[in-house]
C-alpha cells in the first residue's frame, strides 16, 4: 500500500511525527483486511459486531521521513494463534527502509473487548495469506 | 501526569485508538523534558536547534481505556547513551495498569537528522533523573 | 479551558496546523457540557445514547500560535433551538486573539443520527448558562 | 479527490468525527496545489520558503458520513487577493452531499508569518485555475 507523507504528517522538524506512522500503519491494515481477507471493516465492526485491537508492538524507525515521500508499506502475516494474528509490517521510501514493525493483533467481540476464537472464515483466510506469505519466502 | 481520555480519543468501539495513546505518550515525553530536565520542547526544539525522535519502541496494551477514564502516566528513565536515552512508561487508571512501553529516543541536531552528543546539561539532568529514579526503587 | 501547544499540533512551519485546534475546541465543549451541563460525554454518549455532532461553523484565525504557548479557550452559549444550540468559543493566549468561532450543535439520538429535542434537564441547564452569559454582558 | 472513511475517522458514535474532515480537507488542498498549480508541498515549504495558512473558514456538515464511505472532495478557487484565495470544497458521497465549505488562505513567507504578495507564477496559476472554474460554470 502506497501512502504519500502529507504536511498533516510532519512536526516542526519537518520529518514525519511517529504517532503519524501508527495512522498510516492502522490504514495498511485496514486495507489488508478488505483486501486480502475478504472483511471491510465496515463490515467487520458493523454486521459482524468485532474489532480487532493491537495488543502490543515493537517497532524500529530507521530513518526519517520528510512531506512529499511516497511510502510503501508492506504486511505480511506471520502466525495465527486461538485469538490472535502476528503480523510484520515495514515501510520502504525508493530502497531506504524507513520503519519495520511485529505486532500482534487480537480478535474480540462484544462490550467486554476479551479476545475471541476467530470466526472460521477469518481464520481460513488469514492462515491461507501466512501460507501464501511462506511460498512468497521459499 | 494525569491525561483524560476524551471523545477525540475513542473509535467506534468506544475505546482508545491506540495511534492516540502515542499522543499522550509524547505529551508526556514532552511535559519531562520540561519539569525534570528542565529544557521546553520550545525552547530544544528554537533556540537549542535540537529534536529527540523515537528510534524504536515497545509497547503492551494491557487491558482497554473508555471515554472519560483518568489515566495517569508514569515516565523513568531507564539508561543514557551517548546520544540516547531509554525510557520506561506505563499508564494506569485507578488500579489497573493500561499499558507500558519501553522506548529509545536519540537526540539529533542540524537538518541531516543524525544521532549527536547530548548536550552537557541535558545529559546531566537526565543522568540525575535516572540516579534519582534508581533510589527511588531501591 | 486552559490548553498548551504540544509538538503534536504544530506543522513544518512550526505554527499550530488547523486541524488541530478542532480536538482543542472538541475537548473545551466536552468540559463545558461536563463542568457546566453537569453530563460528562460518557454519560451522553454512553447510558444516554444521545450525540451533539456538529452541524455547522465559520471561524477567523486572527495569529498563529507556536510551540508552548498557553492558549485559554473561552466557551459562551449564544441561543438554544429545538434541538439545537449556538456557541462561541475564544482562544486567546495572553491580551492576543487567536481564533474566534460561532458553531452550532444538534442533539442527536440513535443510530439515524436526526436532529432530536433536547432531553429537558439539558435544555434546562443550557438555557441557565444563556441566561448567566447575557447577564454576565449585561 | 477520492478519500476513503477510515476507522481513525470514526468516533465512538461510528461517524467520522469533524476534526478528521479538516485533514481529509488539507489533503484535497494540498494535491490541488500540486496537481493543478504545479507546486507540491514540500517545493513550497521548502525551496520556495512559504506557506499557505487558513485565515478563515465556513462549514456547513449536511449528513454524517460512515466507516467504508467512499468521499469525493472537489475544490473550487473562486477568488484571488493580492496575498489571499477564497476556495471552495465539497465532499459527496453517491450522489449525497457531506460537507460544503468555503475557505480563505494566505501565502505567507519568512518566520513572521505576515501576508505576503503571491509570486507571480502561482498567481498566474490559480488565476487559470479560477478562469477554468469559471468557464465550467458557464
Amino acid at each position: 500500500m502506497q501512502q504519500k507523507v502529507r504536511f498533516q504528517h510532519c512536526d516542526p522538524a519537518g520529518i514525519v511525527f511517529y504517532p503519524r506512522y501508527f495512522e498510516m500503519i492502522s490504514a495498511t491494515v485496514e486495507e489488508w483486511f478488505e483486501e486480502r481477507i475478504g472483511v471491510p471493516f465496515a463490515t467487520l465492526h458493523g454486521e459482524r459486531g468485532g474489532a480487532v485491537p493491537t495488543a502490543s508492538l515493537k517497532i524500529d524507525f530507521h530513518a526519517p521521513s520528510r512531506l512529499g515521500d511516497a511510502l510503501e508499506f508492506r504486511l505480511r502475516p506471520l502466525r495465527i494463534g486461538r485469538s490472535s494474528v502476528a503480523l510484520s509490517i515495514e515501510a520502504r521510501c525508493g530502497g531506504e527502509r524507513r520503519l519495520s514493525m511485529e505486532s500482534t493483533l487480537v480478535f474480540t467481540n462484544g462490550r467486554a473487548g476479551k479476545p475471541n476464537t476467530w470466526p472460521g472464515d477469518i481464520r481460513a483466510r488469514i492462515s491461507r495469506e501466512i501460507g501464501g506469505a511462506v511460498s512468497d519466502d521459499a
